[in-house]
């Protein structure tokens, strides 16, 4: 990094000895998986410039954002939606947090079983790392699984201005309803936060922008079926974990520029690895940034990612938001909710669409085999994924399914674990 | 047992190995934990009876209940109205396993990380020894905690006829509204099977009986405030268990003739414990039959058990439905649902009024310190028994927090622990 932002992350708040030594982590670890595989893309190029500067010029733009009044929004699920942040002209930012640090400070407020995710969202306040959570007016909580859900009451104490939203537990009638009263309210919540009225116009803005976004991601999805696939698993999960990061206009044209090279590079049959390369779908537990363990474990054994069934893939940006040419505000704000209440999470009971969904992104993407990721501890994941295992292996599916947290250490184990299911599926 | 119940069990598809293994564990506990005390009231007779004929005499009951026509529903959760199912003149029947049995079996099918109660429930399915579960007509599940809420999933696939009753997660309006909803659901189903229709006055009837059964109850608890303590907390805890199980009616009788036997002894100034033992107050995950391993360390650790606070204890068996002299139906319901609605599990969030609620039994009951027992991944009581145990300190209420399982390992180190507290509170 050239600029020096010393200045900036001190007035965060930062811990800038313990951030030093996380950046320098992240660092080495970017410079290891991504930036040593061959034959990427030149779109990267852009991802690769948004990571560099991941916790220095982004987190500037959003300090300007909030100069000029607009507010900084961080949440941790996908159920927070983005489109009513636009509409009150405010910055949303993904917290969820994908290394292990302070975790042994977490481990005093939480029990020693709590999902990664958690612990690691703890550790990074506890450890005063994040400049994204450092920067947000208000910090969304949800009540999804027991882990977050319980979490918040004590990140209440480390946290001013959490606000959490209540989900519902089924896809039923009251489920809907319930959903529809949450984001009502969080759009009060917004209007009163910014002084912004959201109409019907901004509020199709927003939707317009989201959507354009999800779009260039269905679109970079759609390209990674094609084999030889155009773009490793590794660049694609960074591009999505990027969506929660970086300005929507500008990274929605980015990603449909990496999809121009992709569309060309299809056509000319190259692909980032050879054709007969095993081609895996990877599903379950969200992985945020920098958690690339699996991944990168997978695409060093001689395979290849197509598609993440994940938040941070396409279980966050499948489905559009109709806009239509609805021009009352209830009428989207309907619209909306029917957008996110299909958003098929395992916190929901039961649960079906998720494996419909997996089988069907096993078809489109031409896999050869499922790894179900779960984090350890993750009760809606890791139950789940005992009837999604068994019924995709009865429709002839190999799916292996792999247990494990932010550590190193099981890396060697998940690798031979990895290596002997694609053989398996190799035949 | 004089009578040969073998070939009714058989009939109800038990494997009949396994469950003589089952009983003659529970048998040989029974003796060691309860019958070797000493001093018990001679009210606890009749429980020692019931427990006798767990399996046997009781089974029996529901057997020639279900020859009628009645109805047997089972449930995992306080949050199963048994006044509705008494409306319709059904036996309620609590399932809540407290023992280890075909973990192995039930690991094939859940994550090894889930609570002792949940594998155990499976483990009695799957090793085909529960006679309660094999009698129902109705299993209920509730979505509460994340592990019962997917396990019943996969439960589905086991257990014909499964009904699950979705709950909120927090305590607003619209949470009491789905709470009601599914209430009126739940009476639908139990009047479509039943054959019956809930009327008010079968409705009062059932709010009557239950009423009295939680009054007993009640008294029994307010017993307990007397100095010494008048019974032991492994017995109290055995009569909060059996009220899962027994007739209601002769329950309530009971429990009432073994207060007027309490209270004599107190008039006499008679302790099962001498004045000065120190007294404890329990308080976090339910504890059922035959989970009896923490109060039996505390108890032959010279300290007494003046409460639980517990859903098996005071937290699913305080508050009275308002009967009055309501004789709307729907007026019925709405008390039923206000009374069901303040049950503080910690599933809800936030859950301020549990942490009230332990502070007023420690006050009411003169307990001199509070053990927090959480079984093992329970998330919801472990997350919430990091704050209670802080705030409880605060106010300079000794705490210790025992997390644990259905296993006899840990049992020498909690021993230690809970010694070394007792010591603590005796200052
Ligand atoms: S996995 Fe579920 S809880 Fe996590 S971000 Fe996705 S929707 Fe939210
Ligand atoms: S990974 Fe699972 S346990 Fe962790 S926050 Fe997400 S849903 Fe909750
Ligand atoms: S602890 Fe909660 S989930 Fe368990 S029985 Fe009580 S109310 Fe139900
Ligand atoms: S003890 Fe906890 S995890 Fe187990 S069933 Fe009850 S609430 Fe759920």
């Amino acid at each position: 990094m050239s600029v020096d932002y010393r200045p900036m992350w001190s007035q965060l708040g930062l811990d800038l000895n313990a951030h030093d030594a996380l950046l320098s982590v992240l660092g080495k670890a970017y410079q290891d998986i991504f930036l040593a595989q061959t034959d990427r893309p030149e779109g990267m190029k852009y991802f690769d410039f948004v990571m560099s500067e991941v916790h220095g010029l982004r987190i500037k733009e959003l300090l300007d954002a909030k100069a000029e009044g607009r507010k900084v929004i961080g949440s941790y699920c996908v159920f927070v939606p983005e489109e009513l942040i636009l509409a009150v002209d405010g910055v949303s930012v993904g917290l969820c947090a994908g290394a292990e640090f302070a975790f042994a400070e977490a481990e005093k407020l939480l029990p020693r079983n709590t999902c990664a995710l958690i612990k690691s969202a703890f550790g990074f306040k506890l450890g005063k790392v994040c400049p994204y959570l450092e920067a947000c007016d208000l910090v969304v909580g949800e009540n999804t699984c027991d882990g977050k859900k319980k979490a918040y009451e004590t990140l209440d104490d480390l946290i001013k201005n959490l606000y959490v939203i209540d989900l519902p537990q089924m896809k039923s009638e009251s489920g809907k309803a319930l959903l529809k009263a949450e984001y009502q309210k969080f759009a009060a919540k917004l209007e009163e936060m910014s002084g912004k009225t959201i109409t019907a116009e901004r509020l199709r803005k927003g939707i317009e922008i989201v959507n354009n976004k999800r779009k260039a991601l269905h679109r970079l999805a759609a390209l990674r079926n094609a084999s030889p696939a155009p773009i490793s698993g590794l660049d694609a999960l960074l591009v999505n974990q990027i969506s929660f990061y970086d300005d929507p206009l500008r990274f929605t044209n980015s990603v449909n520029a990496l999809c121009d090279e992709l569309e060309t590079r299809i056509k000319a049959a190259q692909g980032v690895r050879p054709q007969q390369t095993p081609r895996i779908l990877v599903s379950g537990c969200p992985m945020a940034v920098p958690n690339w363990k699996l991944p990168w474990i997978v695409e060093t054994s001689s395979a290849v990612i197509v598609g993440e069934e994940s938040c941070v893939g396409e279980r966050g940006s499948r489905n559009l938001t109709q806009d239509g040419s609805d021009t009352r505000l209830d009428l989207l704000m309907d619209n909306l909710v029917e957008r996110y209440f299909k958003v098929d999470c395992a916190v929901f009971t039961p649960n079906p669409d998720r494996l419909q969904h997996i089988r069907e992104m096993f078809a489109t993407h031409n896999a050869q085999g499922v790894i179900h990721y779960n984090l350890q501890f993750c009760q809606p994941y890791q139950i789940e994924s005992g009837g999604v295992e068994r019924q995709l292996e009865d429709a002839g599916i190999p799916t292996l399914v792999i247990d494990t947290d932010y550590s190193q250490e099981d890396a060697g184990q998940i690798r031979t674990r990895v290596e002997a299911f694609i053989e398996r599926i190799q035949g």
